[in-house]
């Protein structure tokens, strides 16, 4: 293949994309402040501005600069690109260009490429019943809103993993270039494989200042700058000025030069043997331009172009201030609009011929709407993966090593579609999911040595010691229309909270928007979970991710406890079946009992929650004592104490309820998943005890069920933040959790304690002893713990 | 003042350090493994070893090799240096060097300098009633748990923040170098001031890998590693190498290097103009060594030193494998105990002398038990900055105006002892605290240009765009014995969930140690909250920080929500009294109508909770109906919902009950600031309907006051993850939180509804339906709504 080239931009061209760049800048700022007159063909008087003036101007011509620029590259090179707006509070700038291109008209035709579509476009911005201030799900070509800064350049990455042809540009605003997320993210060369993978091309825009302060970036020295990138593996290319004309040759060079590195450096890659690749100094592009380029150079005597002082609105309070008002009026005639408009108010097709054709638009392009692109996963058969379970609890198993076998599978069905990737932070073995480097390797573009282990260039694994970055791959990944999963510590999944937060409200946001398609699910897998963080302790001890994750819309969010390993594939490939939704499971990598054959484990799952008949005591259709469970441990501890009371107390009906989707507690009109009262007080019968023990938090349960009738009996056991160091036993115990705290609450919730009550309730006592002095002389649980086992057919142990 | 000069470390010296250096490695082994024979003066049995094996080898001897160093160099100079230990996992290590420092034993007693103590010391390692697997509070002169990675730098800075003689040594793992908010800590450089701050030393720990990776910045090419020194502007200095006697020589070196560089750097800054101070070159260590260095070579046939394999527990299933057992006592015996320990099987004087002495051993500098330096803040009386209300709801204010007034009163009253910091991420005046710039201004040690707003060398406000670096920043600097506050946008406090988490921890585990002292609490503000962020959008509402709060232990959180300026004072001026807690303060900065004066605000706040006398309506001793209200927007839309009830139902006996402090909501026996059944049921009568009006969700009421007895009669209002950019009021309408719809809720509680109750919830709809109208028309909110007003004597509008 021969060397590209791609001639370099005329200057006729050029300025026509200055053309371009003051019709979108006219129309951001149109957006900001105008409700009529939008084509100022009279002169510009009060009533036509918006009484509230919202949105932020700062960043949003350098954005629209850096879009047109782009355009022009699209269009020479026939290029597959998307736009990633860092600095997602320039909405205006990306709506103004989508409008330019056709897309955004294409998407809501009530916006017609008129003088009333203009005025349609000014006025919804930011406005009531309109479109939100930011690069939000509204917006064409967006896969990012920018609303909370960090996620933009992992994001980008996520879209460029197995998307070969596609070039990810990625534009990261000085301020969100101080956040952790950001900084982490400029790592992401090292797992990103020219050969296989996409390319991304960050442009740092340095336009100086945040809301109130400079931005460091911006102001440490450029030679400091430029080891930055070189430190973090990237070649720089820097642009940086203000006059236009001159700038906009600098980048349109930039830019080619971006581009044609991008190109050699996949030609090179493709060109040569798969082992063979290295990690190449991608190119960035650093582009230095003021804050409110184009705007007011001064308001009311102060800097403002160029300064924090044009962050959102430069001029205000326009209606006491007749000044501010002709100030106005004439930034915005600075633009021209006369040249930029034909008759009828549409942008001259001499400008919207600047921009690409069909999909190679950037508000067009298909990447940036995932879910055209989404193909559901091809998925195995659970028979070669689940676990042989004659009985309950006679056999032991490891429930996510279960499930490192079917993603296995998934792997391997959708090898050829390459559209299915395992992230986490350097725990897949550690969350025994190892069965995937039988088929696949970790990602790994650095330096390789001999000893790695199951260290890829091709590697469908991604593991990087940043939940951060974890996050934000496999959100870009499904925004673009693929499959992944998230395996993490239970503990450390808060860290990504705030993703989390801003995932969800896009999802919410994307269902009511109907170009929109649905996307595949973001799937969790928690694990070493606190009861499993004995060894290391307190700080690695919590469960209330879930909590989180409850305060979002019901529908989006769905929670899955399985208590074993065949429930947990059956879960598995439940979620991974989805679409726009987030779906949170919980799982144990502990040696645990197994307690639902593959086909137990099916029925029960699809329920979500039921009675596990062959754990009841007595008759179970007239319970005296309901023991519910949800989560492994605990209802291994629940299996325990119904046994310890079938034993000792045999003339009392024990219910066991298994709850694996925790959704099943809500009320039906609260979540699609909420059992209607009648099926729930079918379980729970309102007049009868409830224990339940829970894997998280207790008050998690309570606010589930409080308007449940049986609320007043029910019982809960939980983490109480109470860890540390200690035994996997000593965990429960020092929660209240463990079998013989279990037997004590429902003793003190049965009516009348007889001799036999009195009896075990004392001997619940005198194991506990027997147990803390234990495990402070040995270093670990009592034998009749640690080899406990429950039998279907047998009695266990005596307490 | 002359060149400081501390002659090179003579050989004898370094052998010195070497023995020092065994004895720390092989009391690490011993811990992880030995539960007697701890002097090996018998051959080694299996009886000798615990039985479950715990603990992180493979950072440890690396973490003991710094300490050794770091010993010799305080020694030499006096020096005042702490130790942040990021790979706090090697927590082993760090009792081995406090142990033979003699600040362990000093702290703890029974753990003496003896064979006995010595055993125990090694048993109570990860042993249940023992001590915890990392650098937690137990361990003296830790002030950084490090189980979870990424903050070890920000606390450092924070930690040096006004303590110009102290050098805080900093070591980072290369794991922890991976995440994004220590990534993002590195340029905590540029708010460090040499002259009036002290010195962070970060050393680099490249042991290459995780726990089953190789680590990122062990692999990439070292120039690029030197790169990312000088990007970040630091001098790095590199130390490589596994032969002991050579690399004691070159880490000898390199610490004198960094030391005089340090010193150099602060006699240059100290000995010129405050404003000429320039942001230096501080030196960072970078110390390449092997992973589990003098462990096992290899185990099975696995390399295991230098490698990922000695993560951990290098050895294991000792009791089925004698060949592990003669591996690991051939292992201990490579560090020839025999050479010591002396007869009594205490650590040999020669050693022991190698310690600094007193409070310059680091594990008893007081820096690291911050409580111990602790010094109340003067606070200024409240009556300079309070607010003028004669009557409630007739004069409008921005109640973080008045607070950034009493901050700037604190931050003056406390100017000399330079024990008070404000942290943020660039909102201290987009949060309305800029009266704080009147007396400080923000730190910034990068270029100065004109027109900065408020950067200054030595000012006392930090701000980075990084919620991460913030926290941390704040944390070490409380952790170190100062005061602090964090005011954050309440959407993006998120960002730190796991860091409260961390810290939430840490003081929990503290209260439970007599020689921790009581440090400063961590105190936020959460403000351009979720019903002023109209503007921004969907992505920036999140009232669920106080969800996540409320799961850590009770008496560690409170949560303060004033309705007004002068209670936000009130609360302001309690919360910085306080320690060892983690006080959540939520008040908005829009303009809004003032409630009490000082006088009643100063009563309301010591209660918590209470009756509004004033805004009642008919008996509030009788009522049929509790109006009840937690937050300043709440709050507004509860008064004008019981005005419209007084005006339109006048025989309707409505008491208002506003909560400031949430944690009265809970039963007395979970929460100190618990309202016992009878005080809560005397505010909310069992059998009267209560409307509830929340600030955040509405579940996180229930879920405070499920157990009380008025709860089936409870309907809480609250944000429900409705939102888009629109107007003020529209928000509260979105989510049913508004003052018609406050009044609906009311009316359907209420028993029988007769004309006057039909026509005033006819009147609602129709207000809602002309609200829906008029901001669609318009672009902002109904004039009555805009205007509103609550006057005690006199009504209001009519519906």
């Amino acid at each position: 293949m021969p060397q590209s080239f791609h001639g370099r931009a005329s200057d006729d061209e050029l300025n026509l994309i200055d053309t371009y760049w003051r019709a979108a800048n006219y129309m951001t700022v149109g957006q900001i402040y105008l409700l009529d007159n939008p084509l100022l063909r009279e002169p510009l008087r009060i009533e036509h501005v918006k009484p509230r003036l919202l949105g932020h101007w700062g960043t949003s011509p350098g954005l629209s600069f850096i879009y047109a620029h782009l355009n022009r590259v699209i269009r020479a090179r026939d290029a597959n690109v998307i736009y990633v707006c860092g600095p997602g509070h320039g909405g205006p700038a990306l709506v103004a260009n989508t409008y330019l291109e056709g897309s955004y008209t294409e998407r809501h035709p009530a916006v017609a490429l008129d003088e009333d579509g203009l005025r349609m476009l000014f006025r919804q911005f930011s406005f009531p019943g309109g479109i939100p201030s930011h690069a939000a799900p509204e917006v064409p070509g967006s896969i990012h809103e920018g609303g909370e800064l960090g996620y933009a350049l992992s994001h980008a990455y996520g879209a460029a993993f197995d998307n070969p042809d596609l070039v990810v540009a990625c534009v990261i605003g000085d301020g969100e270039a101080e956040t952790g997320p950001l900084a982490a993210a400029w790592r992401s060369n090292a797992f990103l494989n020219p050969r296989r993978d996409g390319a991304v091309l960050p442009i740092l825009h340095l336009n100086g200042y945040k809301i109130a302060n400079p931005t460091l970036m911006a102001r440490i020295p450029e030679e400091e700058l430029r080891h930055f990138f070189l430190g973090h593996g990237y070649d720089p290319l820097f642009v940086q000025g203000e006059e236009p004309r001159a700038m906009h040759r600098l980048m349109a060079d930039a830019m080619d030069r971006a581009f044609d590195r991008i190109a050699a450096i996949q030609r090179e890659a493709r060109s040569g043997a798969a082992g063979s690749v290295q990690r190449p100094a991608w190119p960035v592009i650093v582009l230095r331009s003021p804050k409110g380029w184009t705007g007011p150079r001064e308001v009311d005597g102060l800097q403002t172009e160029g300064s924090w002082r044009s962050h959102q609105v430069p001029l205000s309070g326009l209606a006491d201030k007749p000044g501010h008002l002709a100030q106005l009026e004439a930034w915005l005639r600075s633009y021209r609009p006369e040249e930029l408009f034909d008759a009828a108010g549409a942008p001259l097709a001499a400008l919207r011929a600047l921009a690409p054709r069909g999909d190679r638009r950037m508000g067009a392009n298909p990447h940036a709407n995932g879910g055209l692109l989404r193909v559901p996963l091809e998925m195995p058969a659970l028979e070669g993966h689940a676990l042989d379970v004659a009985q309950p609890g006679a056999t032991r198993g490891e429930a996510t090593r279960a499930m490192g076998s079917l993603l296995r599978g998934v792997m391997e069905a959708n090898a050829q579609a390459a559209n299915f990737r395992v992230v986490g932070p350097d725990e897949t073995a550690s969350n025994r999911l190892q069965a995937l480097f039988q088929t696949t390797g970790r990602a790994w573009m650095e330096e390789l040595l001999p000893g790695d282990d199951h260290l890829e260039r091709d590697g469908r694994v991604l593991e990087i010691l940043s939940e951060h970055t974890c996050q934000g791959w496999l959100e870009g990944y499904l925004l673009t229309g693929r499959h992944g999963l998230f395996s993490c510590y239970e503990a450390f999944i808060h860290i990504v909270d705030s993703m989390f937060n801003q995932h969800a409200k896009w999802l919410d946001a994307s269902r009511e928007i109907p170009w929109r398609e649905p996307i595949a699910s973001l799937n969790y897998l928690l694990t070493s979970h606190v009861w499993q963080q004995d060894h290391n302790g307190f700080s690695h001890q919590d469960p209330g991710f879930v909590d989180v994750a409850l305060n979002k819309k019901t529908d989006i969010v769905r929670v899955y406890l399985p208590p074993d390993a065949n429930t947990l594939l059956c879960v598995t490939d439940h979620v991974l079946r989805t679409w726009d939704r987030i779906n949170i499971i919980v799982a144990g990598k502990a040696p645990a009992w197994q307690w639902l054959s593959l086909d137990a484990a099916r029925r029960h799952c699809a329920a979500g929650i039921g009675v596990w008949e062959w754990a009841c005591r007595g008759d179970p259709d007239a319970p005296d004592l309901v023991m519910a469970c949800a989560g492994d441990v605990p209802t291994q501890e629940t299996l325990a104490a119904v046994q310890l009371l079938g034993q000792h107390l045999p003339a009392l009906n024990v219910r066991v309820v298994n709850v694996v989707d925790l959704m099943t507690l809500q009320p039906a009109e609260v979540h699609p998943h909420g059992l209607a009262d009648a099926a729930y007080d079918a379980l729970f019968p309102p007049g009868v005890p409830a224990i339940f023990a829970y894997h998280g938090y207790p008050w998690t349960i309570h606010r589930l069920c409080y308007r449940r009738a049986h609320h007043a009996n029910l019982h809960v056991r939980g983490y109480r933040e109470e860890g540390t160091t200690t035994t996997p036993f000593d965990m429960t115990v020092l929660n209240g959790l463990d079998r013989f705290h279990l037997v004590q609450s429902a003793l003190e919730r049965l009516p009348a304690l007889d001799d036999a009550g009195r009896t075990l309730q004392a001997a619940m006592d005198a194991r506990l002893a027997e147990h803390h002095a234990y495990i402070r002389a040995h270093g670990q649980d009592m034998p009749e713990v640690r080899d406990w086992r429950w039998l279907a057919a047998h009695g266990g142990v005596s307490p």
